[in-house]
């Protein structure tokens, strides 16, 4: 049989190699590298790349023909788009794996605003009896734009909830657990209905900016809006407007167009607004593993790797 | 046909009357009162009494042989058993209602403790980007004590987040999502390896302090306790200790052996503890008066009322 030359491409990778090599896989020859500097050489040599898009999206002026695929650690692939236009090895994604975190993440955030929590805590401090009435979920409309992997997980837990789901996405297929859909030139009917605006859009040049002034004008001022996704879908300076003159509710931001947010940024200070630091769903060696051990055995067994990304649409 | 006299007493009386005149009840004649004192002639001659189980309470001293039924707008109905015993009504509780409010409000602060929502949230007031990995409930270990409507719905929703889910009553029905099931003497057995422990039980004789210090010491020093039932189930001296000492990590505090909660409570400066002033789940009179509507719909049509409460077992 063949022999592949692997290299694990990441700050975590002896911690991937252990988990890889607990499988025995046949055929596979497991190089490791934290950083480019200094694996060139072994870079040319390698037949496939798994890593974190950053160091990949580096590593590639110095791998050759021999690269056939590159297996992403992250759901965000963004950095990979440029630099593998025109190759041939092909890119695959981790987006499955990451859904009943997102899932978890938004049901916290969302019954957190709900029932108050960080007011009531300060009451609490206080010593203060507190019998203000919480809000509910139950009823609520829920608009999720992008509905692949993630945003079907956050479909189903929210209808679990007994929400209304309104889905927005450019076609294809749509989680059965979706009420309403809507496309893309359907963004402010989309929005004028919610209750919560959950963003988990990727970063490609169609979705930048798509959520801007415009849109929180048309938005409820009662709505919350979330965003774990990628940070680009955000207006951020009309979002920070939005906030400080009651346009909308509230944000729970776990994205940014730059990160880490600058100490500087306004967001920081913005009223009614949670700031998550990229935390939403964690790329755990334990949990992304499993994805590339499945994915080689579909290698060497002929099969269709799993979760490949179109270059064309960017994820 | 019939006509019943109906005295509704809350202080919600009048929002109560608008929401059962909508339905135009056959044969039902209402009278409203906020309070016992100036109602006791109207007392006398009702047939049906749908009110707060504190006011009924009272108002029990001023009915006669023509009360037939008790509709309790509050899922405890502890300060009605002692005055009903032995008389001819039937005294009907409301729990059903609840089951989804309260399984939002455990969900909400389980995933605030595992997302460490506050902790968070104060490094953001200092404008700190902090990557810290949140805890997740996948895969926890959930002990239920009380597996009636409302731990039937907890348990639902945790084997929706994917948890192991343990349940305590002493027999009975048991919701098919309960993993593993323990009885009275099995409690020691029951706490031992849970993640979190949820506590759901009616205020009896035999609930109360059943979770004392001897069971404080056989948890595990990371898990959490929730409380959702009735103050007296848990030892809150012990519970003080238990948090101060580590040997839990956490508690959830929506009920208290005797509320408000004094100002001058130890459990208001306990660290690691929330409390929310029994606002887990609102007695709304438009979750409320369906109940009261379906009940005495069955009660026209000969059918037995839903939700009766055993006196000798308490709820």
């Amino acid at each position: 049989m063949n022999r592949y030359q692997l290299v694990i491409l990441s700050e975590d990778a002896n911690r991937y190699r252990q988990l890889l090599e607990k499988e025995s896989l046949p055929g596979l020859s497991i190089v490791t590298a934290c950083r480019v500097e200094g694996a060139e050489k072994t870079l040319g040599e390698c037949d496939i790349l798994f890593g974190t898009p950053d160091l990949v999206a580096k590593a590639l002026s110095y791998t050759t023909g021999r690269l056939q695929w590159v297996q992403s650690m992250w759901a965000g692939v963004t950095p990979l788009i440029a630099p593998s236009r025109g190759k041939q090895f092909v890119v695959t994604g981790v987006k499955s794996v990451f859904g009943h975190a997102i899932a978890e993440y938004v049901i916290c955030y969302l019954l957190v605003c709900e029932r108050n929590v960080i007011g009531r805590f300060c009451k609490q401090q206080q010593a203060q009896w507190d019998e203000s009435t919480p809000g509910t979920l139950d009823g609520k409309n829920i608009g999720i734009m992008g509905l692949g992997s993630i945003g079907g997980a956050i479909a189903r837990t929210a209808k679990f909830f007994r929400m209304n789901v309104f889905g927005f996405s450019r076609g294809g297929t749509r989680p059965p657990e979706v009420d309403r859909h809507f496309l893309p030139h359907q963004l402010a009917d989309f929005v004028k209905e919610l209750d919560y605006l959950v963003c988990v859009l990727p970063d490609t040049p169609g979705t930048s900016n798509l959520i801007d002034r415009a849109i929180f004008r048309i938005m409820r001022d009662t709505a919350l809006i979330v965003n774990v996704g990628r940070g680009n879908a955000i207006d951020e300076a009309s979002l920070v407007e939005a906030l400080e003159t009651g346009e909308i509710a509230g944000a729970v931001l776990d994205v940014f167009c730059s990160e880490p947010l600058a100490r500087s940024h306004p967001l920081w200070k913005t009223p009614n607004t949670f700031i998550t630091s990229h935390t939403a769903a964690k790329s755990l060696p334990e949990d992304v593993a499993p994805v590339f051990i499945a994915n080689y055995r579909r290698l060497i067994d002929g099969r269709t790797l799993l979760g490949i990304v179109d270059p064309d649409r960017g994820y």
